[in-house]
């Protein structure tokens, strides 16, 4: 769909070396005029700056041009705040130009009823025939703190002088404002793209760019939707590829919330357990809140994860120290003991009521010994088992504090690993400043630490399992073909067919259409069977009594046939019956689980695995992937759901047959992808799962398809 | 045990007429001359304070007395600062003198070593043999906010001037001063105990003094180990009865935190899984940290909570107001629809493009609209529907901000239902400040306030189930004698014939002591039967194939019993085996679940009820109660495990039979609180429950009795 000519590298946009304002304007308040203070007093533009206003000649000693037309260059990149009524123009003026780059800071557009959604429509027109790439609509701008260029309206610009290592893409500007407050603790943002109505450029193209952008290593995103799966996956891809972590807060986890974005930005948010599966798949750091989010990446900003996973803590308070282990515990973190080193230095410097294991409580007595402290902390921090050292400051004791806070600053010159200071008083006094400025932005709540460090570690983990691979193929999601449809369900013979095809085992199964063929194919495969109706049109077959399990002669076939036709003509008089499907029943043993599949408007055919049966719905313990995967993803989610302990020999059980199960889901994978523009959704559960060497075997099956409407 | 002279009211305590500062000192930076500051500069003292030094004659313009036996009249309080070797005999002094409370600020007993051990025991005969009350060893003091009143060394002191309706119970002073510093931003906090070693009184005499004090309207405490359980119980009754929440945060919620807090405070941590059960059966509001202790206090502090359980959401920006949304979905709240009236005002009011339902997003066009903002939040705050108003401000834009900031205050003076800022920036300017003078102590994230308001509903809604009832008699927990003691296991025949004299219900079953035995037991009660080795040393009988479930005739049974007994020799050739226990097998269906009882330290037996057979351990879908239990905790016990669906019918299941489970639940409770000095433990798993009618049926038992050592 993307224009040939279209610029994929950004830079131009981000760092431009010249730059229009159409729409620039005296009225210091308003959209235009906001944007020219911004440009002419806070920001530094490498080559020109032209203004076009058709009503002045100059502009604050300024030539002003009439329009674009008329520049006497092309400049990279056109800032449009003009009203929504003349933005069509100067875009079409832009194009013409070959002006690489617009921002239109209007609103009125999608988010303000059909008229502005035709002209968005409009403009996405001009984009793709033109090859210029929009950004925006209703949007603030966009804000390069790194190299000072403030393409915003934003009063706040002037304000935005923390540089640093994060890159931040937004869609909606609020949310994005709030996390460039959290300059105010010394965060460093080096680069805000808020994207509004994303007409053309999308929140994934920002975090393509900051992939490979070397001033960025940490990338921070808040979504709303996403509006193009498979560019938003190509761009975590690249992120991944280039060692680069990508913090996420994705809005929508909850009905209500889903329902408010909705209405917000018009697009699909999809669902909020798909998202969140995709994201783990591609090592995406998910966070709940904004406070959250900016404690996490700061925490990657200061460095990235090392091998080493342990933490550590140092403290001079016994509950705080013992609060601060119970979250590390909960949090599922591990506290080492320490090496006979670090231990021999505890043992010897700090008195001997202190508690000198990790924990370590140094007790409050040793606050006044500011070179005790750092030898005993910087100890501590260069253990070999820890990555990071959490030093919990539950007070704000003034001169004292100030020392302390003197003293982390130094222990951290001596160390590799992380010192990560707590802020826990609400008094912010000057040890509190010293912290900011020395760049710990320190999280303020025990919880809030440990919550980042969670994430930080459980991060180094999923790197060191999934490295780099920059030269690897791109797996992207199976995508739903355009165009109206119906669905349709298959029967269930129809279904197990096909999953038999497919090289799926299943147990020994056949359609009897009449009582003997029925009691024929039962005595042909052994007793007990299972005998179901067969009918396309009845879905909830144990609902209305059309399934008879655990009979154990033709006897009992021949009832369950004169039970089953009774329950069906009842309950479903108009359904099609084809007859009984008669199963071979399960062996006794085994678990079970369940393996289905859904397509998700954003990213595909999506799976989900999980303990089956009665349990499914209750206890909802499964696990997702997106489609399609392979062995080793099987070899995952296998392990990922909490009842993996039942599969894994649990409490004298046998060992399932993981290989099986493990296969059955590369099957399925293989099936559905085989079929993507025709499977709308399947459902096998339960799949019955025996001891090592006995399968795993889909019991039931499910399959709906599309069928041209 | 407690001295029949014992005040229980601490009123004189916490507010004296006079007072003793026994080791008064004029070096400033002393416990002795710190506490001196305190009570001649910063505290209002109605009566008497009296000084004493042996080395002094006067101190600060003050007279020195030689002694507490020396003094013209006897005070209401002594304050001991005399180093801890000299501690015990002041203490003498006082008894003698008939003081009727002491604070001993002194360390150096429990916390250091088998010597201040050997000290603490002492001070406890003393306080035994006088009636005098001790508080202390080895703690900051006490901090009377309220009346000014600072009997503690603290140097912070002079800054606790926030008076406000929140009473603080903590144990160690490190945590407890953290939240006395969230007076930074308005929390007002009327009393603070800080109980350090608790020779004598301890944080449930505190609770049980605030939860009448006139001045205190919410209880919070902090808390290493419970030493008493059933002090501390009818502590929170009597809170309870009085109508007043109690927040806590209890340490030792994973092993590390356990570990750290006995270290610590040397204190018995009991389960953390107890805990929180004993919390919720008496509406305790547990909080995970210091930053959701504060916010949750806070807005207890501001209201309890009204019968109107909805949220509504008020906000100016898009993302934020979908964040906030999320969020309140996530944490089970409801935004109910805003009735006619309100839905009227804002749709006149607001412009098209805000969005008029619950979230409201204004959009930040009327931010500049102090009067539109006032009429259109108060409309919505005044909703018949909501119990408060969620007001994200997630920017601070100076000016602007500060006017919605004085809009807010003023709304809320228009409304019953509470107004909830939130103040997500790391900018704390002008706005905040008013916020914070004008009372409103706005949580910092949007998920703190969730926190905060999800509790603060809850504990709505258990206090309407249980209404204030100060009548009642206090059920108190079952306490473990003392003396040493050894347990045994019964044999699993011996179990079930207790709990069948108890009343309860099971399938029929007897002991078969030879083969001829069994077969003809097996023949009287019907096929199928399950047969299971007899042996009070065997415990893990599925383990050693020991159990034969399914058996369908004599010849099986008698199978049975050969494999069996081949088992036992095999792998327990120790066991004395009386023979097979033979059991009629449980009909098809139904729901396998457990019911256990353990004794807690603290809280002595508890019942676990959830989910049974392979399923308890891995899912861990359970709840507790304190025993005994009446018909209600049982029936409420049912419906909190997340498996109650299935007990109540999902997925066409039967009904299961409840009265028969829940009638199950209050015998073994009486079964155990009628044997609660023998019993140690009982674990029945699984109990079989079918469909109504049916019954609860226990199919297998475990009890550990003790025997005297």
């Amino acid at each position: 769909m993307t224009h040939p000519s279209f610029s994929s590298d950004l830079a131009r946009l981000i760092c431009p070396r010249s730059v229009v304002l159409v729409g620039a304007s005296d009225r210091p308040q308003s959209i235009g005029g906001r944007t020219l203070t911004n440009l002419i007093d806070h920001s530094t533009i490498e080559g020109e700056l032209f203004l076009v206003n058709p009503t002045k000649t100059e502009l604050r000693g300024r030539q002003c041009w009439p329009s674009v037309a008329s520049l006497p260059q092309t400049p990279d990149v056109a800032i449009i705040a003009v009203p929504a009524s003349g933005a069509l123009q100067v875009l079409e003026d832009c194009a013409a130009r070959q002006v690489p780059f617009a921002i239109i800071l209007t609103s009125g557009f999608s988010e303000a009823g059909l008229e502005g959604e035709q002209a968005q429509a409009r403009m996405k027109e001009i984009a793709n025939r033109s090859g210029m790439r929009i950004y925006g609509p209703n949007c603030p701008g966009l804000t390069n703190v790194n190299q000072r260029m403030g393409m915003t309206f934003s009063p706040s610009f002037p304000h935005d002088l923390i540089k640093g290592p994060i890159g931040l893409a937004t869609q909606g500007g609020g949310l994005g404002r709030n996390v460039m407050q959290a300059m105010e603790r010394g965060i460093g943002i080096g680069l805000w793209a808020s994207t509004g109505n994303e007409v053309d450029l999308q929140v994934a193209d920002f975090i393509r760019y900051m992939a490979t952008a070397p001033d960025i290593k940490v990338i921070v995103t808040l979504l709303e939707g996403i509006k193009d799966g498979p560019r938003f996956l190509s761009a975590l891809q690249c992120a991944a590829d280039n060692g680069k972590p990508v913090i996420a807060l994705k809005v929508g986890k909850s009905e209500y919330g889903r329902r408010a974005a909705q209405s917000h930005t018009a697009s699909l948010t999809g669902s909020a357990e798909v998202n969140s599966a995709v994201f783990r798949q591609y090592g995406v750091i998910e966070v709940n809140d904004i406070d959250e989010l900016v404690d996490t990446a700061w925490l990657f900003a200061r460095a990235l994860p090392s091998e080493r996973a342990g933490v550590g803590i140092y403290c001079s308070s016994g509950g705080t120290s013992a609060l601060t282990a119970d979250a590390v515990g909960l949090a599922g973190l591990t506290l080492p003991e320490f090496s006979a080193e670090t231990t021999e230095v505890l043992r010897s410097r700090l008195p001997d009521y202190a508690a000198i294991g990790n924990p370590v409580d140094t007790t409050a007595v040793i606050l006044s010994d500011a070179e005790l402290i750092e030898q005993t902390l910087s100890a501590v921090a260069a253990d070999p088992h820890l990555g990071c050292v959490i030093a919990p400051i539950s007070l704000d004791y003034g001169e004292t504090t100030v020392r302390l806070a003197q003293t982390i600053i130094a222990a951290q010159q001596n160390v590799d690993s992380l010192i990560v200071p707590i802020w826990m008083s609400d008094r912010l006094g000057e040890g509190y400043q010293k912290l900011v400025a020395a760049g710990f932005a320190p999280p303020r709540s025990v919880n809030k630490a440990i919550a980042a460090i969670e994430r930080w570690v459980a991060y180094g983990r999923w790197r060191r399992a999934n490295p780099p691979n920059p030269g690897a193929a791109i797996v992207l999601p199976t995508i739903a073909p355009a165009g109206d449809f119906l669905t349709r369900s298959l029967s269930e013979s129809q279904a197990k067919a096909q999953l038999k095809d497919a090289g799926i085992s299943l147990l020994p199964q056949g359609l009897g259409t009449s009582v003997d063929q029925a009691c024929a194919l039962a005595d042909g495969m052994g007793y007990p069977v299972v005998a179901k109706v067969a009918s396309a049109q009845i879905v909830h077959k144990s609902d209305i009594g059309g399934v008879k399990v655990g009979l154990q002669d033709a006897a009992q076939v021949r009832e369950a046939w004169r039970d089953i036709m009774a329950a069906a003509a009842r309950h479903q008089p108009e359904a099609a019956v084809d007859g009984l499907l008669i199963e071979k029943m399960a062996p006794r043993g085994g678990t079970e689980l369940m393996v289905g599949v859904t397509r998700d408007p954003v990213f595909g055919h999506v799976m989900t695995f999980g303990l089956g049966g009665i349990y499914v719905e209750v206890l909802r313990d499964v696990t997702r992937r997106m489609l399609p995967i392979g062995a080793r993803d099987a070899a995952a989610m296998v392990r990922e759901i909490r009842s993996f302990a039942l599969l894994d020999g649990a409490r004298g059980r046998p060992k399932a047959d993981l290989a099986a199960l493990e296969a059955l889901l590369v099957r399925v994978s293989d099936f559905v992808v085989a079929r993507a523009d025709r499977i709308e959704e399947m459902d096998l559960n339960p799949v019955w799962v025996g001891a090592t060497g006995e399968g795993a075997l889909p019991l039931d099956a499910v399959i709906i398809e599309r069928v041209p409407a």
